[in-house]
């Protein structure tokens, strides 16, 4: 099968490193196809470079997407994720999305970790339904950079959170942010809870949908096309073909 | 007060009747301006239009937000909403967030009516934390469109709606679409509980935020301009100097 | 339009303090007239004190409501809010609810700010639904009284609280008491998030729903008028007129 | 013990036909008071009628209270539960929360059964914080007169009900209404599912609470009485000595 | 009445401690037979234990239940509590539930005390639907063991965890241990707020449920007697006339 | 990878059939080993066989699960699967656990068809915290057995089904019933809305959890072996080096 890798921000840096991190977990017949957004914030940091960014997936999948089995959008927000199964007959997962159902499937509570917007990640888990599931959010004081410069520090923050999350109940922990899949195996080893990293869940996930074949049944397009305005010409094609929602 | 209303469609007429709505309840100091999305869907009916219109309302609010005191989302999906507010010290508020503000404020529980799309207003409405006060969605057999062309019949419809939800136990209903302004009072005199317009309520709404003053504290700017790509340069000078969220 | 302001104390200072409040925020067509409960505690503090004090605001309205065309009321428990709703045709808000809506108008999770009975500004709130949107309550050390008396010291002890109330994710903060109208502006300033006062609140919110229309229709009287004892005259002669609830 | 049972209505007929009942099923040792509202409606029907009672059970409990054991509140609507415990030592039981506790004790989900207001019983139950268990309310087309009147229809309409909510996963029903306790026997009989007599469930509740020993712990009065105006010598009194809630 | 107390663990000890506490507070005409577990854990402490001892309460039941009225399930999981009611037509309660159930009508939220897994209590009050009840969970630092050997000491750590729940909000706390049940009546009097003893208040609600003639009604047994393997047959007869679930 | 797949049934032709059901969709390297609950009723129909089945699968596994790498419970009630996870190191996932979380994956609301027992599936949906996506449960008005008798009549039903979960808000629905495996895509061709299979969902949440690596960290036995009676001597031992919970 074929997984696009979609990254909601336009750092080409950040897609190479998540399709890396995915292409360490594919299964061997997943290819790992990536793109970037082509316009919109270099990384996310509030609701409106979220809402911004969540366009320019849009954008990308309106091209991209005909071509690929699924699609994984690598950014810890899950940008653009409903809006876009609704775009396309192909299974859609979010990374945070992908790490919560396999949290929930390890049993109990479970926890997130990242490095700030926690407001954002409550908000994106309890749009999911899933708000008593999570037993809290802690932050570490660093920055995404410096996970890769000086990864042992990063790590023992990490583990450090992972216990205090343990503390209150968590019996998992997510990991938010693509920054996090580097530290890969280093972190699972400490941690007093299995913790959960986006990019991996996010690519098992996809495969699993694709091997199951829940692609959504195709709608019947429009009577008459969907007019807009101003858009790509790929993603005004697609938009004109996809009926209202119910 | 100066109050620009922003239509996240690009459909021009929709913006010229929701803003001659909202002239006719505005208060003798309130201005009404409008504008219109430039690009996107002509009228937003999926979740994947609704996502890229919200670029488009963030878009149109760099260029236009400066002047005005405060903005309303003249689109019954309170499109960009959250995003919006990020961006702008003014207050910014929707039409069904408004009008479910004031629908809590008459009482009991309360119903929604809409041409379609029951769905994404019933998430619009839990992502407001509201779910336990709505108390059913009636849809009506018509489109928007209808509503001008034969307005005694769509009355008539969105009377039996709403007897059918006092019915189940609403106080009130909100008229969710921004038609339903041109049937004005007529639904009212009708109707077995109050009819609260999404237009109506967000203007009022406005009004009411600019007079207590509860514009948002000027956050610092990030110490390094936030970088985007591709972006309006109204656009992306607004991001530069918004800071991440929390 | 003529609008009730009603506390549900029965000590006239507070009344006084609070229609100066609201005078100072009405627009300039309202007219604030006042009134002071007859019976029941001198500062409601808790449930019991509190219902006594239901009685009294109904039994005011009956004779004061008739020439108003809205009511608030100016006691932070809301105190017969649901009540008056069910027997009055015009609007009634209370301070409370009032400032928990244009909270939820600023976006995300509210706190709130008060002296004491954190259980029963816990209860009003997840009573309208809105438990979700609570980030927490905070009380200050500190009595009413001396929000006059020491107000620099109050107004730091509040600034500290509203800090705190953001560190755990509130975008915003009510102000739940009468004796806070006084620190106005001093308090905005400071603050890390907007702070809602009540006074001002329930003016704004009645003034919108006045403007809206959004009166209860009119419900036919019941077939024989419903009886009652020892009611005051006014109180007992709209009992007997209102319906049954359904 | 003696349990002082409390009818929030004017009717004095109400009380002794509950009083009767609540005797049918009393322990031995148990002795039952009656009381009746000195002021209000005659047979509470909507939010305003009940706020009223709420006042007149608080102003019966300050003069009878002190000399009984525990009391129950004969009032389908549980009028003035919570400031009833907040203002005395002894325990307070309402009827229809009594057989809430009874219906969950039964397991599964639990149905309501009454002749109105399924609004306000509504708000009732989810104030209890039990809004997941329950199943439904059915209304039955009745009044409480036609059940002494016609036992028989009624009986049938009841059976109905019964049987409806079990269809929608009810495991039992709450009889709301004093009138019910009348029908006694001659419903569990054809019932599909266990019903709760909110009378019945009321003694025993409190019966159980007294031999329990979960009388409040007596808190200290304040410092200086809490004053109050126009109230009855006894609640006046009552209220002077009962500190502020927390 | 004949209550049949079934401890869900295998030593006998705790039987014989539980029936104690249940018979020095169940009324005259309440007789306490006793029964343990006959295979299963020591001492239930993790989801896998409980699992299996609730198979071994139904296997107790099926051979005992028949000779009682009610049945109390002695162990502060409520071990096989929804399982067990299906099985039988008389009541049965388990001590944590009923705990619950007069923690409820005392008012307010509560809290619960106990010496350790905090996350199968959260689940066991959660799906009685009782969470937003539950003001939080406070361990102590013993052991049920160290209750008897040293109950001074446990009973001030108790005393500390009630002034703790108490200060975030409850206004009862819930003793979760059948070993609580020898510090009785010492520990009342120091708590700040009512402390609900399992044992006892499981005697009281199962006199109360009998009282109340809330048996089951006697459902139609299958057409075919359900089939089972390997059971005890006293098991395996009841089983075998217990139709399915709905 | 091995998988166990455990049917907590003791009717070995459903064990098979599940089995061949898994074999269709595992990935090349999963080896499906299944086993079938040695004591226990023939088919899982109310809550107290559940109870008992759950012993059953413990003590199963107990003797099989060492050998495995992935635990499916192959019985759509997911008899015993928070117990199971808590006595292994090694993912275990329920058959309709697992379609939850894909129909989750998928968006929006799902809905669930079965033949009967519609209040424990919404106890166990309620149980994973998904209560609030679950749009509905269709019963339909079959048995297991006709499923292979009569597959096209059976297939009608689960489309009609799926049509009314669709209507009332569903985007895609789970087929609760490990019958319903043998009717593969003849379903999925005819539904408006993906059906989600449990055994295939479980194998593929399985094979997912295993790649991912998230089994439960090592536990440290506990210092002196916990003790039982009258178990199995596989079960025995595990229960002994097995912790107590938190």
């Amino acid at each position: 099968m074929r997984l696009l890798l979609v990254n909601a921000n336009t750092t080409a840096a950040i897609t190479e490193a998540c399709a890396a991190a995915a292409r360490q977990v594919a299964a061997p017949g997943t290819e790992i196809l990536s793109a970037t957004a082509r316009f919109g914030p270099a990384v996310i940091a509030n609701r409106a470079e979220n809402a911004i960014a969540a366009h320019a997936v849009l954008d990308l999948l309106a091209e991209r997407a005909e071509a690929c089995d699924a699609v994984l959008l690598a950014v810890s927000f899950d940008t653009g994720l409903a809006a876009a199964r609704e775009l396309l007959r192909v299974p859609v997962v979010g990374m945070t999305g992908a790490a919560c159902l396999f949290a929930c499937a390890l049993g109990g509570r479970f926890g997130l970790i990242s490095f700030s917007t926690a407001a954002m990640y409550r908000e994106l888990i309890e749009g999911y339904g899933l708000g008593t599931r999570l037993a809290g959010i802690a932050l570490i004081d660093a920055t995404p950079a410096e996970v890769s410069a000086e990864p042992e520090r990063v790590a023992a923050k990490v583990s450090d959170a992972a216990r205090r999350l343990a503390e209150s109940g968590a019996e998992s922990a997510i990991l938010a942010g693509a920054a996090f899949a580097a530290l890969g195996r280093r972190l699972a080893d400490d941690a007093p809870i299995p913790l959960v990293d986006g990019i991996a869940a996010g690519v098992k996930l996809a495969e699993a949908l694709v091997a199951l074949g829940l692609a959504r049944p195709t709608a019947a397009a429009p009577a008459v096309p969907r007019p807009s305005l101003g858009l790509s010409p790929p993603l005004a094609a697609l938009l004109a073909r996809t009926p209202a929602g119910r």
